[in-house]
């Protein structure tokens, strides 16, 4: 399909949302709206008419649409076609790695095929067209790289003006990103909670919309597209347990409640992965809170941790996090930057897939389950590698050779 | 689908390859054996049965299967099954870019997309199942960066040894994803054809198999399903014209035969886009031979341009792409590096989407078309982004904010 003969992106949708309720008091607010965080200070979820879907949606009528992630338009939140912003959201292959990963068990959903080359592409095209659908004209983002990346190439195309607050560590190819797809961007001496205290400050004087991690409601719906897509692909099945790379933990939140809204379609049933929340052992809070039995996880002090992506030392989400990683029965786990680089390592040069080191982390713990036996090496397992491996830097490099000299084919 | 449970990965496959023949003299050759060039020092082609396609594979069985590339078996080389090396070759989107390109009409197909983010992808998989399946153990290749990395991937992951060698000045990200990616990378004093050059002759000595653009037979047939998947995303039509970034210009050679098997197994008819062969104004020998009348294009001599990918001075299949650009009604056409430069400048901060200077190259040349009126704005145009523009430098760079000091916002 064209993007101009897709008819995901251009037929009149009939949508469901019904309104909005804060994720810990369960306040309702009213759709249509422009909204932020609750009044409770909490992200908001979006709510629809889920038997009206399961009336209006049989499955077969889904399945003959193109797979890209607005076939999904009726458990999504943008209600005029003429919203949707659309870079070629594809749903993202599932790849076996058997040689690194010791299971043929083991599939990555690899999400850096995306626009940007990141799934915070999922996110922040709904968000964008949101914000398009609202009349919100400037927003201004605090990032550790991609989810700016895909603001600024999403806002750029339906000319939302961007501005972007990134951590002074930040790659210089993720800030290069983010200018070229058109934001301002500036680098800030501090972390992604400190890029973030200016974007709050910013907003409280009404200079621009803040688009920070969960503090408008329609990133998750965006990213929710991974639990939906997922389940399409295993034929209306779940995996056994999924592991994913949590900062924010936007997408864990959001395939949870992907898995709820399908089982209460009637297209899933009460089956849940066990959820592992992956994060670097030198910034773990939920990994933290989660073996100390909290609700709500403190402020990580000196986070660093090679996977930038991760490297969030608080999270506005943490205890729909937690509650998560709690019902399915699975748990939050911390792994080292050693671990994490060879297990981008092994699964570069043995598989022929270049993961992100987010991803490289999911794959790191993943190999300490299976040794410790929390996952065994018949079950079914989903990695979650969040961004192109292309945007890290890589230590492997080549040797020279001139060719006016004498070569040496045995040595080659 | 998964890649466990992807049919097209795992059918058993009747296959109608009937032999190979010398795109020069016509002369046939065995199927099932290995072989680069023909006697006559020129690119193979694979022939079909397409009468035996045509009764064997009814539109609608086609249309009914996971759009990957090996939904095309029935016109694909490989007969075993057990012989596909997969790292999720998805149908690449097409994305309208109307500010950039000054027309609605203009859509990208957007290649970086694919596995190791470029089209190399498609010939490559194609050639190392081929070689996995007629039992090549080592291969060597000559790249400006993209075809090695994904001959690299696919080689490692079914256990074949690769050894690559680039142009000294190729960009180090390249470079150091081949080495990533498991292959022996060496950096040569010379251009591609000098890197050719040590892979001839390592191949002479029996070292290795040499996989040189269009020496070995099959990276054609993997190209070759760029035409086959544009006709299916148009709906069975095919654009007025099509831009593609040549070098080698494998591409070009494999949709125009993608065409020609489409027609005759009846799934278009005999229409044909107009074919534009973009090359560089610093690297452009088919441009100068399609303007003098050859029928060969003499090596160009001082090539340098941005645009790495298509800073190939000689092509092998020169007068393959030159046949199909005038049986097309198309053109040969060269832009400089400034021009490249500004269009994917533009389509970044315009459309959201950043093309690599290959890809940037089309849309310089489709805007000088259109300022000609080489081409109408009404036209229906395809422009090839060959790979992702996450490999490329980016210009633009970031400010910097010191947030323990007064934070000016309104100069922000």
């Amino acid at each position: 399909m064209t993007a101009g003969t897709n008819q995901n992106l251009s037929a009149a949708r009939p949508t469901f949302v019904t309104h909005l309720e804060c994720s810990m008091t369960g306040e309702r607010y009213e759709a249509d709206t422009l909204h932020g965080l609750s009044r409770a200070g909490r992200p908001l979820l979006v709510r629809y008419d889920l038997d009206a879907v399961k009336a209006n949606l049989p499955r077969r009528m889904l399945e003959t649409r193109p797979t890209d992630m607005w076939r999904w338009r009726e458990l999504l939140p943008v209600r005029g076609a003429e919203n949707i912003v659309s870079l070629g959201e594809i749903e993202t292959p599932l790849i076996p790695i058997p040689k690194s990963a010791g299971s043929a068990n083991v599939l990555v959903k690899d999400e850096g095929r995306l626009p940007t080359g990141s799934f915070k592409a999922r996110g922040l095209v709904m968000a964008v067209a949101m914000a398009k659908e609202l009349g919100v004209t400037r927003i201004a983002m605090p990032t550790n790289g991609n989810a700016g990346a895909a603001l600024a190439a999403y806002a750029s195309r339906v000319g939302i003006e961007t501005i972007v607050f990134c951590p002074e560590d930040t790659p210089e190819v993720n800030v290069r990103e983010i200018a070229m797809q058109g934001a301002r961007v500036w680098r800030v001496n501090g972390l992604i909670d400190d890029c973030g205290a200016i974007v709050a400050k910013g907003a409280a004087e009404g200079r621009w919309f803040d688009f920070s991690t969960l503090k408008e409601p329609y990133r998750i719906e965006g990213k929710k597209t991974m639990g939906l897509e997922l389940a399409a692909q295993l034929g209306w099945t779940l995996p056994d347990a999924i592991f994913y790379p949590t900062g924010g933990g936007t997408g864990l939140i959001g395939m949870w409640k992907a898995f709820d809204e399908l089982e209460r379609i009637g297209w899933i049933g009460p089956e849940r992965p066990r959820m592992y929340a992956v994060q670097a052992s030198g910034c773990a809070p939920i990994v933290r809170a989660f073996e100390a039995g909290e609700e709500h996880a403190e402020r990580w002090e000196d986070a660093h941790t090679v996977a930038a992506g991760i490297r969030v030392p608080r999270a506005v989400g943490d205890f729909l996090i937690l509650r998560a990683v709690r019902e399915s029965g699975g748990k939050a786990v911390g792994v080292g930057d050693p671990a994490i680089l060879k297990a981008v390592e092994d699964c570069s040069k043995k598989d022929g897939l270049l993961l992100c080191p987010e991803g490289g982390a999911t794959l790191a713990a993943y190999r300490e389950a299976l040794r410790t036996g929390e996952v065994d090496e018949d079950e079914r397992v989903v990695l979650f590698n969040c961004a192109t491996g292309l945007k890290y830097p890589m230590p492997a490099a080549p040797q020279v050779l001139d060719r006016h000299a004498p070569i040496d084919f045995d040595a080659l």
